[in-house]
């Protein structure tokens, strides 16, 4: 199977050399394309549009940054709609919106193709391991195809429902995380100026009803100024804002999520840290 | 040596409990009598004041609702301070304010005797099961004197630093589970309305970076109608506001954990829903 994939970021190269490892042929496009040189190096083909990355593919993935993108990429006049053949799957793994997944499974259905969402977790490290947490929405004949495939990037590949579904768990996954962040953000800073050693509070949390993932894994970084993106605040500042936006299109407020949206705003887009890690966030206080 | 222990609620009646089976000598005090039925039949002996528990114990222990409530018992006519004698220690493990905590060492201490602050985490289950973690504020050598007491009741005894130390170290680990139940709670609802299964979501969410102990353990009591208190909203409610005003008065703003507490208001003072356990949150969206 000839396998297209499009977006060479930190996490398209880490998933498509898992596929190259696996001796699939990957065809690549990347709107910048020196990022994508390591793939290349690695064996890799280059195409010069997402329109030929479909003309060229079986089976095509795109993980890009924004829903604009993912929108340019899936609709412009070089775009993968204009290459697709007969018995194509689409599988776009960016974090996006569930209506354009749903947009995207339509316009798919129309050609007589197939498209899944398949929004990811498990970072940088995730993508490099083959162990990311996959999220997918679609049919189930669609899902069981794309699976052999999926399962080379991760570990845990669940179907949650129709097209758009998949997004929408990644997005009740990003509002947990929202709580796991600002809570974690905002216990430092008070351990820290009460004057507690911050190590044998991290360490004391760990073991108790207040444990989670961002303060075990974050915590420690944050304490030896380690900024750098595991994933980067910009990208969360996205995700909380199409939660954010789905939610209010189904009726939901959800005020804690909203005050995330708020700090995580003021981070990126007031002090201009968008592209350091989520555990930056302690900065802006 | 003689125990003292005042407060047999939910809590105090596991830690009672424990220091009986460890063959200590408890002399307890309840404002409400009959709920001392429990540990009276295992044991403990009853006295009639704070004060008269002072006057028969060496180490006096304390764990009651409020701050006002911790005041009353150390500071009232029948109040421990009236019924205290030379190289006594006092513990209080309520979770109260760091500042009273550091008041009644300065009476202590004018006294001439040792006083420590003890809150717990771990809930009615710790406590039952002798697995409290402890936080500790006072001098190391009260601290260590304590600690053969402490070790009954808990199986992760840490000292903080001086006196009020440990109540800032409680508060520390309530503001970080301020985020995990708003996380929770607005992960769950989005999740509902979306349509996803949220057994399966629970499920994926233990293994990735949104993993926390709230969703772990909380998540599926919420799915099977649960809302019985492993720790009642009311008393978190409260802990918010401590933790609250200490950072106000350290020059701190917590925006989340202060919409954290606006939630668990809500939920307390404008729903009455204030006995339920804190997964109760989810009832007032």
């Amino acid at each position: 199977m000839n396998i297209g994939f499009i977006g060479t970021g930190v996490m398209g190269t880490g998933m498509i050399n898992n596929l190259l490892k696996a001796n699939f042929s990957v065809t690549v496009y990347n709107r910048t394309k020196k990022h994508a040189t390591n793939v290349l190096e690695n064996g890799a083909k280059w195409a010069d549009s997402p329109k030929e990355v479909a003309q060229k593919s079986d089976l095509v993935i795109t993980i890009v940054g924004f829903p604009k993108d993912v929108r340019e990429v899936y609709y412009s006049d070089k775009g993968i709609f204009a290459g697709i053949h007969s018995n194509m799957i689409l599988v776009d793994m960016t974090t996006s919106t569930p209506k354009l997944a749903q947009e995207i499974a339509k316009t798919a259905e129309q050609k007589g193709i197939a498209a899944l969402d398949a929004p990811v977790s498990g970072g940088d490290i995730g993508a490099k391991n083959g162990t990311l947490t996959i999220m997918v929405g679609g049919k189930s004949n669609d899902f069981e195809r794309a699976k052999p495939i999926l399962s080379v990037m991760g570990n845990s590949i669940k179907l949650f429902g129709s097209n758009g579904q998949g997004q929408n768990a990644k997005m009740a996954n990003q509002i947990m995380i929202a709580g796991t962040m600002t809570g974690m953000t905002e216990s430092l800073l008070y351990a820290q100026k009460a004057g507690l050693d911050l190590n044998f509070l991290i360490d004391m949390i760990k073991g108790g009803s207040a444990q989670n993932w961002s303060m075990t894994n974050y915590g420690p970084r944050i304490l030896q100024n380690d900024f750098a993106p595991g994933f980067a605040a910009k990208h969360f500042l996205k995700d909380l804002r199409i939660a954010l936006s789905t939610a209010k299109e189904m009726g939901l407020n959800l005020p804690a999520t909203q005050e995330a949206e708020k700090l995580y705003k003021k981070m990126v887009e007031v002090n201009n840290l968008g592209n350091l890690g989520t555990q930056g966030l302690i900065k802006i206080y």
